[in-house]
């Protein structure tokens, strides 16, 4: 049956093909009538509902125009349809967003060290499919209505099991799905910082929160990340100086170091956090990576002032997006009312994958593979890199990524730009940093590390 | 083989449902080791391969914990698993979220005649599981990838040869695909208003434009709306007045009264909005939808002035979520960095099932078939609802809306308090009037009042 379908796609998409050729060519124009279905079929020695299902594709696609009573036509002059998208800006400034302008942008030509997620075949494909062909035969209001407010009932539970299992201590009723992690990050924002609100940032930190915050207008300051953590004096100035609303990091393989947070460090900062009043939005995208797990600021603090978020792109997909955040009761209703005023009713078929992923055995034995396969890569990548004098700035315990320092004072940025007009797209250093402090580091992703391509260039523009 | 392998799913199951069992009934407490892989399987004559799946899966669930040479054991203290959603609130005032949060939580046992979207069997179901089927074949990186800045190419060209149908001359490149319709006007605003600007909206109009201007910090004011379009006296005053950045509508098959803009009306607020620089966003996400396409505002502008959006949550699904904006190109650049900054990269998973579903030659008929059912709905609801004194304002000539006068000066929130005790939600008319000038109107949605019951409650309602 399956084979009978596809060979009939397969006659459809000939007559398309047809259809479509005549009109390149140019022996039918705009507006031309095309033959009719019965000549047509006739002249192809193919049925009526063949020729009726090309048509009909061909319409849906806005090739020809359907005239009921008189035929098909070829539609008329249409907008340009060029392949072409925005492609590498060369000129663009090294700002906040060129890594991921230039990364989401990149085809399959490109090399992206300097991206934060897998490669595709990193991934659970397998599991994905499954999860796909199960959705398929899920029920109707699975397939087309919006989710509840919170998001999906089951996987609030097995998220909060999960973050059980990390000493965090929350009822599903406090577990908020959003679209994405970043998502989940913007309505906190909305939620808790009005614009001129001072947030402090770990110095260096992920580029996006940078963006992030300019969207809100707020007012960034960086506080200097130490392989434990944040420097606890500078937080505590910090503190004392700005009366900052909001406080952004990750506790656990944080980005872009990969460097992880100490239980001192944590216990000061939240001390510290409490005398000032302090919100911490703790953005744990990267947990399951993590052999063993760090301390986390929600665990210590029981969500009273921490609010943890995650999401699932990096680990089973960001194409399907689904993130979440688990907060205080009061929050969460407020948060309900802006995820609805900003994006109306949250997507219930990611969350249903991610589901159906998570409760399947074999997302457990996906990622111990996967951890397996990083430390494989970074002993690897740090290897090469270091025969370049590119040097690790701490030696990750997990995760993808590796804070490296170049040689000689040569500043990333320079090299990023001589990179991308080869395809290569990295991520130097002054991107995380709010200090621009930070020009000569630059974070390698080791998963996307591995081609040899990327030595010849580095060394190349080392060289220059 | 299928066969095979649900057989096995079930042996699996059955092992997890034991277990859990013995949980619940306290034979096995948190801290417990679980019976052996090896005596297990033994006891219950299954293979060893159908217990490791079953224990490898109440990990993942985090019902049990692995603890590696040593065995399986019961997890600790969990965090409470009630099943309860957020119910509804029976207090809560009746404002611009009353709708949207009690349709969402709804469910199947709720009536929604207040709802914005279609049930989910009036869905191409069908399509949907051929699509998803198909995506479970696609290539890794359409699975797991995010999308590019712009969103799926082909997609945006499918989008751009429809929008030419309807008069808009637009380019893949000047198409932006979002998460939802929502969060096209979301990022518009960001790009267009700051804080304190005024926007002006139609009134009545669709609730959550008053939710999501409010969280804008707009201000927000409203013009009144006639069956022909923005009373365009009015507006003029209105433009003179509060010299507004931006105006929000919908063109045809307005929410909540599905009336239609005549050209004669859009011509003048074209003109209007020229002089007085005013920005237009044109909401259509009613679309397809239309018997006979009316005009559209984008049209006449050519995208000048004018920014054109849409989705897919009212046609194809809400459960996987897309949308698009169609502008000018500067604006779409910003919109690119204004996208990754509070959502990074966009879904790609949403816009390829949105795209395999529209290319299929089966969705024109589906839409055929659906307007069809849809005008029948508004005869029938229609007629039904006059026998009780409520009258549509204007006879719709498509859509899914019927924007009624309540008898007898009656205040429709009273009624829609009193029917959401019976588990009916209603769509009273203030909550789509700035000027809460509507307190006698009720929006009410075809294919969601087909229910005998819905007369009943509203009768009964009426009369006291």
């Amino acid at each position: 049956m399956e084979n009978a379908i596809e060979a009939s796609g397969t006659r459809i998409d000939a007559v398309m093909e047809l259809v479509r050729g005549r009109i390149a060519g140019r022996s039918l124009t705009p507006g031309d009538r095309l033959p009719s279905i019965r000549a047509l079929a006739g002249s192809l020695g193919l049925s009526t509902s063949t020729i009726v299902e090309a048509y009909e594709r061909l319409v849906a696609e806005g090739v020809i125009v359907s005239r009921p009573g008189s035929g098909f036509y070829v539609a008329g002059a249409l907008a340009p349809l060029s392949m072409a998208e925005i492609g590498p800006r060369l000129d663009r400034a090294v700002d906040p967003f060129w890594v991921s302008r230039q990364s989401l942008a990149a085809d399959d030509t490109v090399l992206k060290p300097g991206c934060g997620w897998l490669p595709a075949d990193w991934m659970p494909q397998a599991g994905l499919r499954r999860t796909l062909r199960q959705l398929a035969r899920a029920g109707n209001a699975d397939l087309t209505d919006y989710g509840t407010p919170l998001g999906l009932p089951p996987l609030r539970q097995l998220l909060a099991r999960r973050m059980a299992e990390q000493g965090i201590d929350v009822s599903p009723e406090r577990i908020l799905l959003t679209e994405s992690g970043t998502q989940a990050i913007d309505l906190l924002c909305r939620l808790l910082i009005e614009p001129g609100d001072t947030v402090l940032v770990d110095d260096p930190c992920y580029f996006n929160f940078h963006a992030l915050l300019r969207a809100h207008r707020a007012r960034i300051v960086g506080v200097p990340y130490t392989p434990s953590g944040p420097d606890v004096e500078r937080f505590a100035a910090a503190l004392a100086e700005h009366r900052p609303r909001l406080y952004i990091t990750n506790s656990a393989l944080h980005n872009p170091t990969g460097a992880v947070l100490s239980p001192v460090v944590a216990h000061r900062v939240l001390k510290l956090a409490d005398q000032a009043a302090l919100t911490i939005i703790e953005d744990d995208i990267f947990a399951d990576f993590e052999h063993v797990p760090a301390p986390r600021l929600a665990a210590f603090d029981g969500l009273e002032r921490v609010v943890h978020i995650g999401s699932f792109s990096k680990t089973l997909s960001a194409s399907m997006r689904c993130g979440f955040i688990a907060a205080r009761a009061e929050w969460i209703e407020a948060l309900i009312d802006l995820k609805i005023a900003t994006n109306f009713g949250g997507g219930r078929m990611g969350a249903e994958l991610v589901y159906g992923l998570l409760r399947d055995g074999g997302y457990r034995k996906h990622m111990e593979a996967l951890r397996d396969r990083l430390g494989h890569a970074r002993r690897e990548v740090g290897g090469r890199l270091r025969r370049l004098g590119i040097v690790p700035w701490v030696e990750p315990q997990a995760g993808m990524f590796l804070w490296c320092r170049l040689p000689d004072e040569i500043d990333a940025a320079d090299i990023a730009r001589d990179a991308l007009k080869q395809n290569v797209v990295l991520a130097p250093g002054n991107v995380f940093s709010l200090s621009q402090s930070a020009r000569g580091y630059m974070r390698f992703n080791v998963a996307q590390s591995l081609d040899g391509r990327l030595l010849e260039v580095l060394s190349a523009a080392l060289r220059r």
